[in-house]
Parts: C-alpha cells; sequence; structure tokens
C-alpha cells in the first residue's frame, strides 16, 4: 500500500432487498467507514443501498466507480439465485464472467470434490481478469474487478477479510476528529459555532450533535481536519465558548 | 390517506457527516423501511447517505424525487450552521426559503418570547409552501415539500413525529413475507431455491440469508409478496424442498 499524500475517498454499495424490507439491521456500513478512515485514510463519501436487480447493480457500479477512487460492495456474492453481484459487475464493466482459477481451487479444497456442488461452484465465477480478497473464516473470496472491491454481506465474514483488502488501497490522509461534549442545548451556541466554523471552513469540518445522557440534554461538537494543528486551535476556540457561556463539559 | 391498489414506492436520503464517518450508528433505516410498510404499504426502493454538502443534497433531491413516488430525508433540519436540509431542498425545487408563520408560532410558543434566539427561529425557516409534520417531542416540525418529507435525525424524536407523516402518503399494497429457517447451508438448497424463484417470480421474491443460531449454521429463506395467497403457494414448496433434503427446521 502506497502512502500518498492527497485525500482519497470511496463509496459504499450495499447490495440487499433484506435491508430495505426493513429485516435486516446493516451493521456494515459504521465498521467499513470507520476502517476506512483508520487504516487507509479514506474517507466514505457516499453509501448506497439498492436492491437484488441486476441493471439497478449495474448502473451504481458505473456510475460511483467513476465519481469516487474506490467502491466497496458489500452482499450478493454468494451460491443463491439472489446472488448476483459478481455477474453484474462484469456485465458493468463489459467483461466476461467466468470461474476464477484459483478461487475455483480454494472451494473446491475447502469443501473437498465430492461437496463442490454447483452453488459452491458459483462463488469461484467472477468478472475475467478480478483479483481476490482471501477469507479466512469461510473460505469463499471476495475480489476486486478495477477499483470497486465485492465484500460478502456477513457482518462477521466481512470483517474478518477487510485487511486483506488493504494492499490493493492507495492510502490517504488520515482524517482526526476531537469530540466536545456539552450540557447545553444547540440553539444556545449556534450562533458562535457558525462563526467559528467560518472562520476556519478551509481545514476543520464542526458537526453538532445532540445527546440525552444521565438525564441531562447535551450536544456533541465534533470537529474533523486531517491537520491535528488546526484541530488543537479550533478546540482552544471551542473550550473558550463553553468558558463564556458558563457551560459544563462532560468528561467522558 | 388513500387506499390505492398499486404499488408505492420511496427512497430515503440520509443527510450526514457522523453517519459517514462511522461516529454514529445509523438506526433510521431500518425504522423507517419497516414502517412504511406495515402502515403505508409503501417499499423502500433505495436509501443513499450523503455529506452535509449543499451541491450534494441539491443534486440527490432532484434526482430522487423525479425518481420515485416519496423521499424521505432525515437529519439537517436543526439549529446549527451544518443544518442546511431546508436551504437545500428550497433550491432544488426552485422555492424561497422563508419562515413558516405556523413553525414560527409553535416555535415561539414553546420557547417563550425571550428565549427564541436565532438558532431556533431558523428552524421555523422552510422552502415556500412547505407542509408541516408534527413534533410531540421537540416542537421543532419537520415538513414536506412536493414528494420531499424532511425528518430529524435523532431516532427518538424521528420515531415521535412519523405519524404525522401518514396523512401526507398515498397509500399502497403491503408487501407480506413468510420466513422459513433451516439448519443447512446455502449450497446444499440454491439449484432447488432458484427453480422455485424462476417459476413464481411475477409474484414472489424469495431471499436466502445464511443464520448462526444455536451454535448451528443456517439459512432463513424469506418470501416476500403482495398476495397472502401466492405467499402460501411458496411456502408450501419450500416445505416440500426441506422434507426431501431431510432439513431440519428451526422453530422460533
Amino acid at each position: 500500500m502506497k502512502k500518498k499524500n492527497k485525500k482519497v475517498n470511496a463509496a459504499i454499495l450495499i447490495i440487499g432487498n433484506e435491508i430495505l424490507s426493513g429485516r435486516t439491521q446493516d451493521k456494515n456500513i459504521s465498521f467499513i467507514c470507520n476502517w476506512l478512515n483508520n487504516n487507509c485514510g479514506i474517507t466514505v463519501s457516499e453509501v448506497r443501498i439498492i436492491p437484488d436487480v441486476e441493471k439497478t447493480i449495474i448502473m451504481n457500479i458505473k456510475v460511483l466507480s467513476k465519481k469516487f477512487n474506490y467502491v466497496f460492495t458489500t452482499g450478493g456474492i454468494g451460491p443463491t439465485h439472489d446472488d448476483i453481484t459478481a455477474q453484474s459487475i462484469a456485465k458493468a464493466f463489459k467483461k466476461k464472467y467466468i470461474f476464477h482459477k484459483e478461487a475455483y481451487k480454494i472451494l473446491e479444497n475447502y469443501y473437498g470434490k465430492n461437496q463442490f456442488n454447483e452453488g459452491r461452484k458459483k462463488m469461484a465465477k467472477m468478472p475475467d481478469g478480478a483479483k481476490l480478497i482471501y477469507n479466512p473464516s469461510s473460505a469463499a473470496p471476495g475480489f476486486i474487478t478495477k477499483n470497486v472491491l465485492s465484500l460478502p454481506g456477513v457482518p462477521s465474514i466481512l470483517n474478518s477479510m477487510i485487511e486483506n483488502a488493504k494492499k490493493y488501497l492507495v492510502k490517504g490522509l488520515k482524517v482526526h476528529s476531537r469530540t466536545l461534549n456539552l450540557f447545553t442545548v444547540e440553539s444556545n451556541i449556534s450562533k458562535k459555532l457558525s462563526s467559528i466554523q467560518k472562520k476556519y471552513k478551509k481545514f476543520v469540518d464542526i458537526g453538532s450533535y445532540p445527546f440525552f445522557r444521565l438525564g441531562k440534554i447535551g450536544v456533541s461538537i465534533v470537529s474533523r481536519s486531517t491537520s491535528k494543528l488546526k484541530l488543537e486551535i479550533v478546540s482552544k476556540e471551542l473550550l473558550l465558548l463553553a468558558k463564556n457561556k458558563k457551560i459544563k463539559i462532560l468528561k467522558i
């Protein structure tokens, strides 16, 4: 993984009717967002959740792979009829959908020749030229096609294999963050906060999020920047704002 | 709310850097998806998560409001500088961004004239012609502009007010579902499952989702359809498949 001194971004494409129906609570989005920022300095700039419909997958792969440095797909790479991610990516990039020799061997070894049935063989079919993302927990590999990395939908399996995606990624600048938790309401500080944001808008993003804790209402002020120095400067201004307004700080 | 005998769909647009940074685990997507299907017969067909960036919000509002019957936005309607949903929707629809008289009164009553500061007044500014979605828990209303319904990002507040959005929605056909939990692996049933799906593809969507329970691996077969009758027919075929393959069923 090369170290580059620039911003690198990604999109996540969650493929799965079970998330859209509300049946399953997604757990992969926050995991991938955190992992990419903390380990690769890559910022997730957009997430889309779409159904298991071929033309929808193809259209989204085309749009997102042009717009962002990387696209991470989750879901749809298993053995059943509703697993159509690999064939859709192949169509999106006008590549053949064929057996990947190494993936075929991995799966054949894992299941044994007698148990290597049609459904299991399907998991070795990928877009022509795809490279493997190894799966240490259940064998069936993910893969990268151009700048699109395809991972499974089951969180425990995805989590176990994401480290193996690292070698395909160009590293960007990590975004650091500082959180200041204040026992106040947003509207009490919104004017001053807005002027601090304006002053540092080139370097720091400031977000404001209400919370309820210990029976009290509060606001988390989250500052994010690739520069630790600028973050310290903003933190001091925020502490001064709290002091001037006599706002109690929640220390965690 | 009118009862219509047709499919009605929606998109959800989650506006918030805190979700993309991985800091906050989203809870609104599955809540809204479930609520829309169970209470209104509306299917969520796409979800997007985007940052607090005006041009990104405008572009997504334009695209999604044309493509789907309804768009639900969450987040960005509070009093701080990073709350830019209302002004962005106004720009997307080329409407003025002005004080909503009733919203202004509601907020002035709630806070009292002396405490009704600039940040709080901002929550009464909306696209011209917007109608209110009342908020029983913290006063600041959501609103509907054309087919776009804007709700807050804090889950407890969103949950408390979503019933008040119902009167603006045309009801569609509810999608019913049946789940069959089998103690087997996907690849053992994928071929037969695929042929059942093909046979009923016009009426029923069948999804297959691995699970781990009681120390065993299993597969949840979820069938979804607007027709209860078709769902019963498919359920019988799936039970027969389990019987023929001698697969144990997990009863919950």
